[in-house]
């Protein structure tokens, strides 16, 4: 079975959203096994979707709609491909009722255009929409699928997952099972020189790597009767990578950086705290992203200043004085003064110049101090973080959080 | 003239990578006034590229590709149009120059197959890359012109930016000029009812309202024959739009929330510093996101638990005991506290339940205080967050720093 992406909405045409709804699709039709060529994007105009709609049918068993399905005259989806398969529109009375009762939910009246998205081709699935009012649904005939979702990615994504993800393992005999194996310090380029090509080019399981901002991921795919013949087929792959990789890998299946960080400590029953100078909070941000952060993260301190480095943190003047703020010295002081205001069993901190502006030639920009100091005693890590872009500021600290919760999910492996 | 994008990338098909090009060329072809009415992907796939080329070109009079102009087999963008075009490749020397020089200076060694990269349709307008390797080029013949631009984002869009603008500026006879007018603490559909239709109706300039999370943008844009006139046309109605809805336009082309609260304290000469509980470092984060935030920024710390509340802030334990840790005096106490350990003009706080576990009847997930005491004495809000969904801890912990800054922002407007 093989299917095409066809994303509905003039917003998008101009360019005022980001298709992420296509890589969703994409990503969710990789893990059924469903091959998929193209994705195009349409506006909310009636010939050309109609024109874009029959060159996919061309060229594909299913279409896999979003946008289009909401009140307005512009919306015009549900109707261009029930025409398409030769269907009457008809009313759909559980939908008329969810749309009404999220109305009321939601304290907004109902106008009787909002009746148009309860109408459905007849003999359509009806995707029921948790998250909006315009339900999602299917249709069938003559060996093609028409699968039409809304356009609001979070309405879209929860109805995929939810009630489009069992519609398409239905009628697929196979199960495909993905794994992520998450490598942070190393490139893309170079992680597929280690892995050779044979590793590359297997097929069963498949190795996919991709990159991420400031990771690479290795998503590693098995095709199998079964849920458990496919993890038999993964297990030793994933062994695999890791020996070859050792000091690259930093979790497997662990969503990204943060999530890893939170849910070593929580395991190892230890907190920390964290002092940010060039990262301005944004790994505390991070860290506080996964719920239940509570338990690992005491408190951080975004001592942006010079005298709030001294004040919050017990930061010698003499250091800043001799060494400065950007300085090894100055980083580990940050370290130990969070961990001690705080009673954390760790302490993190990073101090650098992120730029544009700040950098001398001894201290350019890009220079960034990570310090760390727990159970294990002290690290600190020099990094040189420009590739020389002029606006590389938000990338500068990015990789420098990335660099610094790294740097303790090794020191917490060494445990 | 009218355009179509086409992004070449297995890489997209597989929803490994989101595409965030053809969002950015789409809004630099409605800025130039160029229309566009389809998107496509196709994977790396010779046959399949052919047709969708040709299938843009029966379309369009001009095609705009991006990747497959890298170094390995399965680039084959350049020679695909080429053939379409009927001419031939040849090397390009200040391309082949640029290439090893790139190589060089990031310490690794030119391998043959890398000067594909320099091979180039005869007659191509070259579009030097300062931040890859593949140049990005230009064909034009028989009314048509495929602009062809490299995969990776950042150096697309600097190209797309400093060459391709200015060669399809000289093929417009027309000036494109965009003002955006930024909106916090109203939908959408409420900005859209407020404007009215005759506005939304206008072609010159034309408003385009939209959605970004946490806040709502309208973009305004004029045609004129020059760059003066264009601003002429814009400014009233920016006034008119301003004085429509006072209560919610925070800045006019400010960039976001955070730059233009940076930019509004360094202006007025005001520090400020930050007590963050549920948004856990994302409001300093957020500003220290611009260039120079030091200037406005002197702290910010993130105390999570109660203790750092105590410890860092000086929030009184009995207020805690009487209050608990989400109250208005909490959230008072925190913003004065961070005001008196860090000396600054302004202290601002947050404290909420960002969810998902942690809500009560009383308080409930997504019930967020913000605080902010400064010249104009002190101010607080509370905030009811939730929209009752599973999985809305990032859009509450978002919707409270936007919140918290824009408070800041108001008062400093009153000043």
């Amino acid at each position: 079975m093989n299917a095409e992406i066809l994303c509905v909405g003039t917003e998008l045409l101009l360019g005022d959203t980001v298709n992420t709804n296509a890589a969703f699709i994409a990503r969710g039709l990789a893990s059924l096994g469903i091959g998929c060529y193209y994705q195009s994007v349409v506006g909310d105009n009636a010939e050309r979707l109609k024109q874009s709609v029959d060159l996919a049918f061309s060229r594909a068993d299913m279409v896999i709609t979003t946008g289009g399905l909401g009140p307005t005259y512009d919306d015009i989806t549900k109707e261009t491909l029930a025409d398409c398969f030769g269907l009457e529109m008809e009313l759909h009375p559980p939908s008329l009722e969810h749309i009404k009762a999220m109305f009321k939910r939601l304290g907004r009246e109902f106008t009787q255009n909002n009746a148009k998205q309860a109408y459905m081709p007849k003999g359509a699935a009806i995707f029921a929409n948790d998250r909006g009012t315009a339900p999602g649904l299917a249709i069938e005939g003559g060996g093609k699928i028409a699968i039409m979702l809304p356009g609001p990615p979070s309405e879209m994504s929860a109805m995929f997952d939810q009630k489009v993800r069992p519609f398409l393992q239905e009628r697929t005999d196979q199960v495909f099972l993905s794994t992520t194996v998450h490598l942070f310090g190393i490139g893309e380029s170079a992680v597929e020189a280690a892995l050779h090509d044979a590793m590359l080019e297997r097929t069963n399981p498949t190795i996919a790597p991709y990159a991420k901002p400031g990771e690479v991921q290795l998503r590693v795919t098995a095709a199998a009767g079964d849920e458990q013949q496919a993890r038999k087929l993964l297990a030793p792959v994933v062994k695999e990578i890791q020996a070859m990789l050792p000091d690259y890998v930093y979790g497997v299946d662990v969503g990204d950086m943060q999530t890893a960080l939170v849910h070593r400590l929580t395991e190892k029953r230890l907190t920390i705290a964290v002092a940010e100078s060039c990262t301005g909070g944004g790994i505390a941000a991070r860290m506080t992203d996964p719920p239940g952060a509570s338990k690992a993260l005491l408190c951080g301190v975004v001592s942006y200043s010079n005298q709030s480095k001294v004040d919050l943190l017990g930061v010698r003047e003499e250091t800043l004085q001799t060494h400065g703020a950007v300085s090894e010295q100055t980083a580990v002081e940050m370290a130990r003064g969070v961990r001690n205001v705080s009673g954390a069993d760790i302490g993190l901190s990073v101090t650098g110049i992120a730029g544009p502006d700040g950098g001398t030639q001894e201290k350019p920009v890009g220079l960034v101090y990570v310090a760390c100091t727990g159970p294990w005693g002290e690290k600190v890590l020099a990094l040189r973080l420009s590739r020389g872009y002029s606006d590389e500021r938000e990338l500068i600290r990015r990789m420098a959080s990335l660099s610094a919760m790294n740097l303790v999910l090794r020191e917490l492996g060494k445990l």
